[in-house]
């Protein structure tokens, strides 16, 4: 037995919002003891009424003896929480996040001390709306995430992650690197809520536009509609990768204003364009052995589209190809 | 009393797609007798087991003395079907369409020898789908309609439209130029439409990107996803509109792409924006008598978001301010 992967691992969840409540609702919908706390004071008071501990400070919380640390707060809150989690805790615990990029908080782990037992997270889910009144346990439910790792990866850190992520929350998770994964978002995530502020921002406030829109319109700009600031946090957050693609936009859409001002054929423009690969997996058991070297087999896996969907003592199980 | 607006114009639907077929089905759920034709004989066959009336032949359906005929066509048939119907009537009867560009329909009645008895319209409804198959009564169920005007266009065509509209359809109908119309979709169909394409192709088909893909992605996408040369048909047809929008799109997203590459503040970026107006209005009865200056004073509460609601033999009835 390489891990011991059946104990279910006492969870700390520092950040309360819509991901690290949704979080703790579903630990403690699954009868798992969860302790959490929020540096708002009301939504502290909301989380104990829902089942989770919640100590006064973040200290008591962190000195919960956790196996796991989540943290769930905003990426602006992350390396001064990160900081304060070190001088509370020894080189055991697990530490977590659920960002929306994964080289800045990487850099956090690494600037608190905290490299060799962070292991980074983030589930691809989310709503418009925020705190931990939004938060709920479906949010996470069957969905993929993302787990970075690097070539250093110490396995028991991240064998407990894999184990929250496809026991506890009964989930799947894409094993990438952080680049890997920071471009991924960039793509489907930051370059769609640039493009949806830009469509807003042009579409403005003519009574004519705003009352002809339909459905294609409300869609392109739902992200943009609410939480501007959020987008904002995150596109700069992973700024060079997010340059790079809206320069891309912007070079493809000059050349479509060229050539539609002048006439010219556009199926360049409109013949591009795949639908990325469906969710639709087999789930059958590919198995990466703990023992080898399950880093970059899990990577490899993982930049294919494969997930882990749950591990053994001995293994971790993937889809097959 | 200026116009009789309660009889029941006797309506010819040509082409039987989402739109026609849906006008069709709607007027045949209503009780009111509707002829309609589509070049496709199976098209023809399903439309006459719904209940339309479907003579062999566009000339048999045009002969069908309709008071009103409202070519459902799509835009690059337009012309072609236009000058077919010309040849076979007067100028009694008035002449409508569904397109999602105005002045290109109307530069092709002008080229059919129709400009006189056309009255531009545009259902602000759709899905991805198309043909009659897809086509239901209920797509076209309490819509706001664009109906274009001139300086000319005759009282009793414009009546009978926005009859059809406000009171066979019961839906309302924003009274606007075509130049309006086409600047207005252009802002929130048309650039919506560009910027998926654009965003479909830059995520590409990447394994990573496609297995994360999560709400904002899909919702950015839905619109390219179906139906790419039908975009670009409605694009192209908007050239000169769409030209300008897309060219500032391009300048706004190098000068963020500059920013964010060279560390600088974007907050002239996401801080810009406002959701256009609301859908919520109330429906109070403002007139606009069909004796008076009706298309200046039509155009006017259009430009200003109010539609008209209802009309009477002696007025329009529009959303008060």
């Amino acid at each position: 037995m390489v891990i011991a992967h059946r104990q279910q691992p006492a969870v700390v969840v520092i950040g309360l919002g819509l991901i690290g409540g949704s979080l703790a609702k579903l630990l403690v919908k699954g009868g798992h003891p969860v302790v959490g706390w929020d540096p708002d004071p009301g939504t502290r008071a909301a989380a104990a009424t829902a089942g989770v501990t919640v100590p006064e400070t973040l200290a008591e919380a962190v000195r919960a003896r956790p196996d796991l640390i989540v943290v769930a707060v905003p990426l602006r809150a992350v390396a001064q929480t990160m900081a304060k989690i070190a001088d509370l805790i020894d080189d055991s615990v697990t530490i977590t996040d659920v960002g929306s990029v994964k080289r800045q908080v990487r850099d956090a782990a690494v600037a608190a001390g905290l490299q060799d037992q962070y292991v980074g997270a983030h589930p691809m889910a989310g709503t418009e709306l925020s705190g931990f009144a939004a938060a709920e346990a479906e949010l996470l439910d069957d969905i993929t995430w993302a787990v970075t790792i690097t070539a250093t990866t110490d396995v028991r850190h991240a064998a407990r992650v894999l184990h929250l992520i496809t026991k506890t929350a009964r989930s799947r998770a894409l094993v990438i690197t952080d680049q890997e994964h920071d471009e991924a978002v960039a793509r489907i995530s930051h370059l769609p809520h640039v493009l949806a502020t830009e469509l807003l921002a042009i579409a403005g406030d003519a009574p004519v536009a705003g009352r002809l829109a339909a459905g294609s319109f409300r869609d392109g700009t739902r992200v943009a509609r609410h939480g501007a600031t959020r987008s904002q946090a995150m596109i700069e957050a992973n700024r060079d990768v997010c340059a790079e693609l809206v320069r891309q936009a912007s070079h493809d859409l000059a050349r479509l204003a060229d050539d539609l001002a002048q006439d010219r054929d556009t199926d360049w423009f409109f013949s591009r364009g795949e639908l990325p690969a469906s969710d639709e997996r087999h789930f059958a058991s590919a198995t990466i052995a703990w023992t080898g070297d399950w880093r970059a087999e899990a990577i490899e896996a993982g930049s294919a589209g494969r997930a882990v969907v749950s591990i053994t003592a001995e293994h971790l199980v993937i889809e097959s190809a």
